[in-house]
């Protein structure tokens, strides 16, 4: 079974198109960012407490565990600029500033891993960072291992000093470099927005086959002004951005700022439900020390973050836009047929005081499902039962606020589970994506051995259920019968480890016959 | 003595600038409006508990006492528009809505009264208020018959369906009608705001002589983008905006929208520190049935009020703006020779994430008193303890946040009480403006008999201290004799009254003797 398996898998290759295949970020990252909130504050004289240092990340990691944000799936400590001293060592390797960071960044990291978290950093595809550290460019290699030495989880690579045509060649180079260490590294990328920057239409194609995450508009500023015309772009530009995103690589609109100076606590619950409707990287960037209970409660906000982990990755779309009123609408599980369950966000751009009312027939927002759906808020936990296409839905929205619901196929809710056999975590790989994306099986014949002791290998009953999911055109496939069933299961979560497996081995192979830094882009995409 | 100090009194008439003399708003009018939070509102079948209707007033005024506001100086319940029937009664007299407020203006206002509070509403100088019930165009007399009679304290006049043009005679008509009722009733104005949108000049003289205050601006709204733009109108017009300012007469920059959903913490914060700085009305306009304890906190804040409620006066100014930073000075009491105490509020427009530190010598401030300040943080309770002009001040403050602090005169603190023979509430006149400014002798021989009673009547030692305030031009006046010292009382705070006594008189003598309409303003005027 496990050689047919494999069989079917390599020649479904051709296939498929191509993209980054590291296999993390199966579901948007989530975790801390230092940027918006501590930027590079290096006097740790005057302030040591708020200077960017090895102190305040470790602070941040105990209070990640300590207080309930890796429960919730906050999981990534990551460091950005000015971390690094400004020169690199006599052997050409980066190095962290030695009064800020006397342990050094692997003791960071270790510390970071020791509490069950995984570690990022900051550089640039430059000759400089933003703040003027050494960048990278020059040092892609050793940079890289130097990373994978440190025990990076992931890299943030911005892209000041550099010229926005060179990083056409130059993320992928560097992403290269990273899979070839052979950890696995998150990658996030600045590319597309210094490209829109410079007047370049970024190739997302290319982008999404280099970097799990990438960034296409402005640095985010601690006000609800940074935070509308973050809406604005991802509404205004859906159709070129949207299809863009999926398991394995996210539109990054930046940090949330949610706990910090400039939101009201209507405009955090805002961004939050945005940021879930977008499927969008959840990185606080806000001081956990100080935060108070109200913002800490949206950041937790289970139902939220569980549309954002959706397993789909599908990128919600403003699908109505008038007087100041918006509707977002994103598709998730359960799927039943081809009818996808929504979550609708009801966002209110007005400023005139008093809450706005939004009624609307639920099959206008494309809520077409003959069986109805369960609806529920997902911020006060109302229930409005079980509504069916024809139902009018009626919400107060306050002045820059927001109305979270989620429409949940409601046959997922009237019938049994819909996998027949469903034993244990196997009902998991439909509902809930955790298990799948962060199934610890991290080597090929590991997990094709775990894919062959699950029981939808003889799935019997799939006449009365489907699955769908995007593919990576962002159009929907249809699974009806058993073997795509298995078919899906190949390509969405598995076959991306047989890539990476056997592009490791390409890699080895080229780099022992003397790679060629000409052709690179070329030779490592094939 | 008494009689000697009429003589004073009438002989200093013919020198003093005209300006409205109802005796009322000596400090600027504190309390609670409904406009910005509520609007029109008037679907009491589905909304019933946030419709404008008599159920509303009477919650928030029994807020206003239950939680503390009204200790903290909120007095005003004011009705916005909105409350009025479509027409005017058989009669022609204004009538509330029949639905919503069934018991009557009158009743309510007494319901307000019974609460020690005071009862405002609101009505249009044109054809229909703005929300197009019945505006007063036709009916002034009537109206300010009717409100006298239903015990109104505060009348809020808005400019719809009418010409700029033709507010330079109808404010002041109907303010000479509401005088002549004899109920002492605020007067509010939209006046120069309506001509400033048709581009005419408003004529500030006339404005400070007819009105309490006045609203120059754009209506607020629930964002920090609308109290920027505030803070923008006030800073760049400040030459011409703020000579108006001084008791009895205020520059109105509308509501108080702390505790609603646009602004966060820090805005808000900064919100209450501007419009204390700019003396201006405080008038909440948020739901106090669910405003969160922070945000409560905020608007009682006591040592923010008091700078508001100074018995100066002088609204304050910016005095310097660079790269997102400002700093706004007033000059308060006490006062020591010519040196004023001030409150300086540092205010950070950036959005930059981090706080910013802001470092200044004192003596840049224009803080210039040999003998230096007390300095305290009227948020924080931090005592930055006695500092001299050459001492330099540091403050870190949070994006759109504000730090306030309070420099006072060191000598006020550093000598005994410098009215040497102080007893009981002597201090008061010199300290703190409640008790002079709401006092409770309210004819001009009461009043005259309570300052007869008082022992600065015989007063020694003031060759030890001054006292120093503002006269109706802007301008400083320094009085440092006994004498001196009388002339400021009876000028500051009793000479209204016997003006208005004797206009009374004369308005009664005018009527009976046939008023004629065509030139009422001349004939009111003189």
């Amino acid at each position: 079974m496990v050689l047919k398996l494999v069989g079917i898998l390599i020649s479904l290759l051709p296939l498929l198109s191509w993209s980054l295949d590291n296999g993390l970020a199966r579901t948007p990252p989530m975790g801390w960012l230092a940027w918006e909130r501590f930027r590079c504050n290096t006097d740790c004289v005057n302030d040591p407490e708020n200077c960017i240092s090895e102190r305040l990340f470790m602070q941040m990691a105990d209070l990640l565990v300590k207080d309930g944000y890796k429960a919730a799936g906050y999981e990534y400590i990551i460091v950005d600029d000015c971390w690094l001293a400004k020169t690199r060592d006599s052997k050409g390797r980066l190095q962290a500033d030695p009064e800020r960071f006397p342990s050094g960044i692997k003791v960071l990291a270790d510390y970071v891993h020791s509490k069950g978290l995984k570690f990022g950093i900051y550089e640039d595809y430059g000759n400089y960072t933003c703040a003027g550290y050494p960048g990278i460019l020059g040092y892609l290699e050793t940079d890289a291992n130097t990373f994978a030495e440190w025990g990076v989880d992931y890299v943030k690579l911005d892209g000041c000093y550099s010229h926005p045509i060179d990083m056409d060649q130059g993320y992928p180079e560097f992403g290269y470099h990273l899979n070839l260490t052979g950890r696995p590294m998150i990658y996030s990328c600045s590319w597309p927005v210094y490209q829109i920057y410079s007047g370049i239409e970024p190739n997302y194609t290319a982008i999404k086959g280099a970097c799990n995450l990438w960034r296409n508009f402005d640095d985010i500023q601690d006000s609800w002004q940074s935070i509308q015309s973050v809406i604005d772009y991802y509404g205004d530009n859906q159709d070129i951005i949207v299809p863009q995103a999926g398991p394995g690589h996210w539109n990054d609109p930046d940090m949330l700022i949610i706990g910090n100076f400039g939101l009201s606590y209507e405009q955090s619950k805002s961004q939050m439900a945005m940021w879930a409707i977008w499927a969008s990287p959840l990185l606080m960037s806000v001081d956990l020390r100080t935060i108070r209970n109200d913002y800490k409660a949206i950041l937790k906000n289970k139902k939220i973050i569980a549309v954002n982990q959706d397993i789909l990755g599908i990128q919600g779309r403003r699908i109505y836009k008038d007087r100041g009123i918006e509707i977002w609408a994103r598709p998730i599980t359960p799927v039943i047929r081809n009818d996808f369950s929504y979550c609708i966000a009801f966002l209110n751009r007005r400023t005139d005081g008093t809450p706005s009312e939004v009624s609307v027939i639920n099959r206008e927002l494309g809520l077409t499902h003959a069986g109805g759906y369960r609806v529920d808020d997902l911020y006060t936990d109302k229930d409005y039962g079980i509504l069916s296409p024809e139902d009018k839905i009626t919400v107060d929205v306050n002045p820059s606020g927001v109305v979270m619901l989620r429409f949940t196929v409601a046959s997922a809710f009237q019938k049994a589970p819909y996998l027949p056999s469903a034993q244990g975590s196997q009902v998991n790989l439909f509902g809930i994506p955790a298990h799948i994306a962060h199934d610890n099986h991290k080597t090929l014949p590991q997990r094709l051995q775990w894919l062959a002791g699950f029981p939808h290998f003889h799935l019997t009953g799939l006449n009365e259920t489907d699955i769908v999911t995007s593919n990576e055109t962002g159009k929907l496939q249809l699974l009806q019968t058993q073997a795509e069933i298995i078919l899906f299961l190949i390509q969405q979560q598995f076959i991306r480890d047989f890539r990476n497996w056997r592009r490791l081995h390409e890699r080895k192979r080229l780099k022992n016959s003397g790679y060629n830094q000409a052709n690179r882009s070329q030779n490592w995409k094939t």
